[in-house]
C-alpha cells in the first residue's frame, strides 16, 4: 500500500525489539546517545549462525521448512494478513478460528498461572492515551526509530536495518569470492523476488574492512541517529533499490497519534505498553488491597506501535496482545519474596552479561536458588518471576531444548532499570525475545507522583518507631502574622519549603547575623529578611511511626503473538507418506490444555445411524467442558484426520458401525496415530484425564484394548 | 480537559445510539434526510416518564438511589475514570479487579452460549483500519453526528442533544409556571453544578408551542442538521452558559483518524465496529467451514468513537468492549434456521413497530414462535438469535421484567437492513439498548465484493440442474480474427461483456440490418461493426449446476460494557441496619457464575491454627475450578462479609476453631446472610454445586444442619 524499503529481516535484529522489552526501543533512543561504543564484543555473528542451524530442525528433528509451514497455517487459517481483499496492511495480522482459540487457551492458562495463582488485581485500561501520560512517561519525546528516506524513490528505510543488510551483503560477497560456500535461506516468496535488486555481488573485501565491518554489526543496536548516518556516509551505503545514498537518519516515533474529543485540542496516543495504565491506578489499587504489600496488578490487551517496516509476520506486527504484571515491592529488605522457596530449584538457561561478553551462547541449566545466591540474578523476587515464567512456557508446551533467559547488557537496558531478563524462545528466526522480565526500579510511579501531586507510594506502621534527627523550624506565631500581614502565609510556605541542607545553613546565618534572607516569590522583591525574634532553626530528635516509599516495580511482560507463534514452530512437524498420502503432512503437537479443539468427532460415513451417536458425544464432551468439533464432511477419514492434525487437534473419536451396535467407540493419538477402542463411558473418562493433563497417552494405550482397524473399514472385531 | 457544552443526558436519548446499534448512529446520518418527519408519534415522552419511575427500584423493591450504588462501585472498584491522577478523559473507564472479573465471566459465558454452542467461526481482527474498508462500508462519508460551536467561549456541543435539552427544559419551565410541581431527579454532583447555568425558568408557553415543542422532541432523532440548525433559528436557542446561539451543525466524523506507517500516506481509524473485519474474511471463512452454509463469525473486540459530549458512565464511551456474530444465511427459502423448533416457546416482550406507533410501551410476553408465525418478527433466523439473547441476557442474571426487544421504526433503520430489533434493558437511565440484532441483507458483503472484486458469495451444487434461457453469441473465429487483426481481443471482450437487454436489441439489428454496431473503446473511432457472416445472436437454454448468491447477514451485536453495568443496576439492592451496622448496606446479588468472585474465605481471627486451613481450602477450591479469595484482615467478620456483599460474592466459608478441630465448615450465602455447617467434603460439594447453578441456596439449606453461631463467637455446636 506504500513503498517499503526491500531489506530481509535477519535473526539478530528481532533479539532486541520488543514490548516492555521495549524498553529495548525505548531505551535504544533513551540510551544510545550515553551508552554506544560501550559493548563491542563480535559475538553475535557467530551465534547468530549457529542458532539458524539449530532453529532448522522441527519437533522430530526434521529439516525445518518454514514455508510450508507458513502455508499450512494460511489454509487453516491460524492467522492471515488484515484486509488483504483491499491488498494488506504490513504488520496488521487476523486470527482465525483455530488462532483464536489458541490465544484464548494461552491466555487462560496465562490467568490461572499468574493472576489466580497470586492473587494478582487486573486491570483493564484504555488503549486510548492523553500525551500528558506518555510525555511523563518519556515515551512522547523517546520512544523512536531512526528512520532515512530514499530521495530518489521516496522509500522509508529504517536506519539501523539499512546498515546491518548492507554490510550483511556485502559480508557475504567477500565470502563468496573468497569460494566460501553461503547458503541463501529464503521463506518468503515475496522477499526472494524483491531480494534480486539487492543481490548479493561477488566482491572480496579487505581483511581489515571485514573485521570492522563485524565490529559494527556486533554493536548495531547501540548506534543513535547521527552514527548511523555517519556510517552511511562512511561507507558509501546505497539504496539497492536507487542506487542512491538514503537521507540523513531522524528519529520517528513509533507512537500512533490521534485526537480525543471533536474540538481536536486533546491530543492522544494509543498506548505502546499497558504498563502506564496500571501505574496510573496504583493508589486505588493499594486501596483495594487493604493496603497489604507486596501486590501485583496485571493487564492483558492490544498495544500499538507504527514499526517503520514490520517483517517476520507476526513477530513484528503494530497491533498486538500483550499481558504484562507489575509487582510492587518494597526496596528496602532486598526484595525477598516469600514464595520463592516454592521455585528454588527450578533450573534454567542463564545468559548473563559477562556469558555474553564472553562469546559464549550455550550455557549449562543452573537452579533460580543458586542463581539469586551467587548474584547472577539480582533479586529473590526477580528471580521469582523468572522461574515462573518458565513454568508458564513450558505449561504451554515450548521445547525445553528452545528456551533460554538472556540478561540485557547494561547499555541495552532502560536508564532506570536495575536488572532487566528477557525469556527467548528459539525459532528460524532465531532467537525471539517473548517475554521481559525487568526491575524497573520506582521510576514510574517516581515520575507520575511527581507530574501530579497523586502519593503514589505506601505508607507503612512501623513495628519499631525510628528516631530521625533534623532542622526544625518554629515561629513566634503571635509576631510572626502581625509582622508580615496579608503576606503572612506566602512567607511561612517557603520557610516550610526549605529542605533540610539551606536549613542548617540559615541556622548558621541567623545565628552569625541574627537574621535570615529567603527566596518568597510574590512578596516584595522576592527576598524576605526574617529576624530571630521571630524564628527558631534547631537541629532535632523526631519519632516516626510510619515509613512512606515508593515501591518498586518487577515487571514480567508478555507478547502473546510471539509465544504464540513460536509455540506453533516448536509443535510442528511432518509425517511422511507412511500413513497414507505421498506427501509429508503437517502435524501441530500442541499439549491437549493448548490445543484449539480437543476432540475430533468422524463418522466412518454420511449413513443416518451415526447422527446421533454425533449428537449424543458431543453434548456429553461439552458437559464435560471439553471442546469438540464434528467432521461429517464426504473425504475419507484418512483425510478428516490428516486436515485436524494440521489443526493440531490431539484425539479424534471414530463412529462406525459397532458404536451403533454396542455404544464402543475409538479412540485416535494425533501424535502417533495409535488407536483403542472402549465404551463410552471409559472413553470419556480417558479423554478428561488427557485434556487435564492427568494422564498422557501412554496410559491410555497401556489400560485399554487396542484398535487396529483400517481407518475406512468396517471394523468386524469384538472388543466385549 | 476540554470545554464541552454542559446539557444533562436525558434517559431517550441513549436508547436511541448504540454500537452497530450504531447502525442507529450511522443510520441517523444514513437516512436522515431521506426519512425525517416522517415519524411523529409523540409516545417516547409519556415513555419516558414511566420509564423513570419504574427504574427507580432495586432488585428488592427499594427506592433506588444511583449516587449511592456509583460510590459502592468506585469504592469497590469495579470501574473508575482512566488518568483520573491527570484530570481524567471524559468516555474512557478502567475496569478494576471486580470489573474484569465480571467482564471475564460474561465473555465466558457469551462464548459458551453462543459460540460453542453453535461451532461459530471466532475471528480476531486488528483496530487500526485502513480508510478504504471504511470508505467501501459507508462510515467515512456517513458515520458522523451534528456539531455545533458556541461562537463566544468555542464550546461543543452536540446539536440533536441540544434542541431536546433546551425544549425539555422550556416544558419542566412551562409546567412549573403553570403550578405543576416537577420532580428534578439529579444524579451526578458535576451536572448539578453545571445545571446551575441552565436553570428552569417559569415561563408558561401557549398550548400551541407546548404542542410544537412535544412533537419536535417526539422525532428528534429524524433531523438532519441543516433542520436542526433551523430549530435552533426558529426558536431562539441560547447555550446558557453564554446566553449566545451556536453555529449552525456541521457533520462530525465520530471515528478516530490516525496514520499508520511511516510515510504518513496511508490514513487510517479505529474501527467503530468488529463487523467490518469479519465481512473482509468472508470467503477465507466459507472455505475453513469447508463450503458449508449456513454458518456464524464472531468477533469479541474493542471499537472506537470519537462521542461529542459522552456522559451516563459506562453507557456512552469512546472506547468499548464488542461481541459481535455475522450469521451467514440464503437469502431464499425464507431464512429458516435448523434450530428454530428448539427455542419457539420462548416468550419475549416484544414491542414492535406498530405497537410504538400506537404510543404503548408495555405488551404482554408472546413465543418467538408465534411471533415469527404471524409476522411480527420476519424470519427464523432473526427469531431464533432474539430467543437465544434472551436466553443469554438470563443466564447472566439479568432482571426478567426489565428486558424488551423493540423493533426499530423503519427511518431509524439502516436503508440495507431488512429488520431490526434491540434488545433494551432497563435502568436508572431508562430502557438502554445492549444487543442490537439486524438483518442486514447482503449490503455489505456485496459492497467489499463490487470495490475489491473478491468473490464474497456462495458457489452452491445444485441437486437439480437448472436451465437457464438466454440469448447467446458465436463467433465465427476463423474469419473473425483476421477480419479485426489486433483489435481481436478487444472486440471479443466487447461482446461477450454485453448484457442480456442489449443482446436482444442487437439480435434484432442483425436480423434488420444484416450487421450491428456495438462501442469498443480504444478501436478505431470507437465504434465497431459486425457484419452477419461474423457473428450469431440466438436464445438458446442453458443447464446450471452450481448456483451462486450473496449471503444475507443476521447480526447481533452486544456492548458489553452496557450489559454489564445494566446487570450491577439489576442485581443492586441495600441491606438495612438488621444485620449489623447501622447504615444500609450495598449486595450485589450475581449468578454465581457470574460473580467476579465465587468463594470468600475468612477465618475468624488472625489465629495461627486458622492459616493451614485457609491455604487448604484455597487449594481446593481451586483444584475445582472456584474462584476464591481470602480476607485475613483485621476488620470484623460482619464487616468482611459486608465488604464482600458488595463485591458480589456468593458465598462464604468461616474457618473457625471448630474447624481446627474437627474439620468443618460453615458455609454463608451472600443473600439470606443464612449459613450451614458441615465436613470440607460435603461443603465442598456444595459449593460446586452452586457454582455450577446445579443448585440453588434453598436446596443447600434444607440438606445441610443450619448455623446459627454468632459470626464472632466461638461456635460450640456439635455437628457429628
Amino acid at each position: 500500500m506504500r513503498s517499503l524499503c526491500s531489506f530481509v529481516q535477519t535473526a539478530g535484529q528481532l533479539r532486541t525489539t520488543f514490548a516492555r522489552k521495549n524498553t529495548v526501543i525505548t531505551l535504544r533512543a533513551f540510551t544510545a546517545s550515553a551508552h554506544c561504543n560501550k559493548y563491542q564484543a563480535p559475538k553475535f555473528q557467530g551465534q547468530k549462525q549457529q542458532d539458524a542451524i539449530m532453529a532448522t530442525t522441527t519437533l522430530k528433528g526434521q529439516p525445518f521448512d518454514r514455508q510450508t509451514m507458513d502455508s499450512m497455517l494460511r489454509r487453516r487459517m491460524f492467522y492471515t494478513p488484515s484486509f488483504e481483499i483491499y491488498g494488506g496492511v504490513a504488520g496488521l495480522y487476523d486470527y482465525g478460528p483455530p488462532g483464536c482459540a489458541l490465544l484464548t487457551n494461552i491466555m487462560d492458562i496465562w490467568r490461572k498461572h499468574f493472576v489466580l495463582e497470586e492473587d494478582m488485581l487486573e486491570v483493564d485500561c484504555p488503549a486510548l492515551t492523553p500525551e500528558q501520560v506518555l510525555k511523563t512517561s518519556g515515551h512522547v519525546e523517546k520512544f523512536a526509530d531512526w528512520m532515512c528516506k530514499d530521495p530518489k524513490n521516496g522509500d522509508i528505510i529504517r536506519a539501523d536495518h539499512f546498515v546491518e543488510e548492507i554490510l550483511e551483503s556485502r559480508l557475504k560477497g567477500d565470502k563468496e569470492a573468497r569460494g566460501v560456500k553461503v547458503v541463501e535461506k529464503e521463506d518468503d516468496p515475496k522477499k526472494k523476488k524483491k531480494k534480486v535488486k539487492g543481490a548479493v555481488e561477488a566482491v572480496k573485501l579487505d581483511d581489515a574492512v571485514v573485521k570492522e565491518y563485524e565490529e559494527i554489526l556486533a554493536k548495531i543496536d547501540n548506534y543513535n541517529g547521527e552514527e548511523l548516518g555517519a556510517l552511511i556516509k562512511k561507507y558509501e551505503m546505497k539504496n539497492p533499490a536507487t542506487g542512491v545514498e538514503p537521507s540523513p537518519p531522524v528519529a520517528f516515533n513509533l507512537m500512533f497519534q490521534t485526537a480525543i474529543g471533536p474540538s481536536g485540542n486533546l491530543q492522544g496516543y494509543l498506548r505502546p505498553e499497558t504498563a502506564q495504565g496500571q501505574f496510573l491506578n496504583f493508589a486505588k489499587l493499594l486501596d483495594f488491597n487493604q493496603q497489604q504489600m507486596p501486590f501485583a496488578s496485571a493487564s492483558v490487551g492490544k498495544s500499538y506501535r507504527n514499526e517503520i517496516s514490520p517483517r517476520a509476520g507476526l513477530l513484528r506486527v503494530r497491533e498486538f496482545l500483550m499481558a504484562e504484571i507489575e509487582h510492587y515491592v518494597d526496596p528496602d529488605g532486598g526484595k525477598k519474596h516469600s514464595r520463592f522457596e516454592e521455585v528454588k530449584d527450578v533450573e534454567l538457561v542463564l545468559l548473563n552479561r559477562e556469558t555474553q561478553l564472553a562469546g559464549k551462547t550455550h550455557v549449562s541449566k543452573v537452579s533460580i536458588g543458586k542463581a539469586v545466591a551467587d548474584g547472577t540474578v539480582d533479586n529473590e523476587t526477580l528471580g521469582y518471576f523468572l522461574a515462573r515464567i518458565h513454568l508458564f512456557l513450558e505449561k504451554l508446551g515450548v521445547d525445553q531444548s528452545k528456551i533460554r533467559f538472556r540478561q540485557h547488557m547494561a547499555n541495552e537496558m532502560a536508564h532506570y532499570a536495575a536488572d532487566c531478563w528477557d525469556a527467548e524462545l528459539q525459532t528460524s528466526y532465531g532467537w525471539i525475545e517473548c517475554v521481559g522480565c525487568a526491575d524497573r526500579s520506582a521510576y514510574d510511579l517516581t515520575v507520575h507522583a511527581k507530574k501530579t501531586g497523586a502519593p503514589l507510594m505506601v505508607r507503612e506502621r512501623l513495628d519499631t518507631p525510628i528516631t530521625i534527627e533534623e532542622w526544625q523550624i518554629d515561629l513566634d506565631k503571635k509576631k510572626f502574622g502581625p509582622f508580615f500581614k496579608k503576606d503572612g502565609k506566602n512567607v511561612e510556605a517557603a520557610i516550610e519549603a526549605l529542605p533540610q541542607e539551606k536549613r542548617e545553613a540559615l541556622a548558621q546565618d541567623l545565628a552569625a547575623d541574627g537574621k535570615i534572607t529567603i527566596d518568597v516569590d510574590g512578596v516584595g522583591n522576592g527576598k524576605v529578611e526574617i529576624s530571630k525574634d521571630l524564628i527558631i532553626i534547631e537541629r532535632r530528635t523526631r519519632t516516626e511511626n510510619t515509613r512512606e516509599f515508593t515501591p518498586n516495580v518487577i515487571e514480567p511482560s508478555f507478547g502473546i503473538g510471539r509465544i504464540l507463534y513460536s509455540l506453533i514452530e516448536h509443535n510442528y512437524w511432518t509425517r511422511g507418506g507412511s500413513e497414507g498420502g505421498d506427501e509429508a503432512r503437517g502435524v501441530l503437537s500442541f499439549p491437549p490444555p493448548v490445543a484449539p479443539t480437543k476432540v475430533l468427532l468422524v463418522p466412518l460415513s454420511g449413513h443416518e445411524s451415526f447422527k446421533p451417536l454425533l449428537k449424543h458425544m458431543s453434548l456429553k464432551l461439552r458437559s464435560l467442558g471439553v471442546s469438540s468439533r464434528v467432521d461429517d464432511s464426504s473425504a475419507s477419514i484418512g483425510k478428516r484426520y490428516s486436515r485436524n492434525d494440521e489443526l493440531g487437534t490431539p484425539l479424534g473419536i471414530t463412529v462406525d458401525f459397532q458404536s451403533v451396535k454396542d455404544k464402543t467407540y475409538t479412540l485416535r493419538d494425533r501424535d502417533s496415530t495409535k488407536q483403542v477402542r472402549a465404551d463410552e463411558d471409559t472413553i470419556l473418562k480417558a479423554i478428561k484425564a488427557l485434556v487435564e493433563g492427568e494422564k498422557k497417552w501412554a496410559d491410555v494405550e497401556k489400560e485399554l484394548p487396542a484398535f487396529e482397524g483400517q481407518e475406512a473399514e468396517l471394523p468386524v472385531r469384538e472388543e466385549k
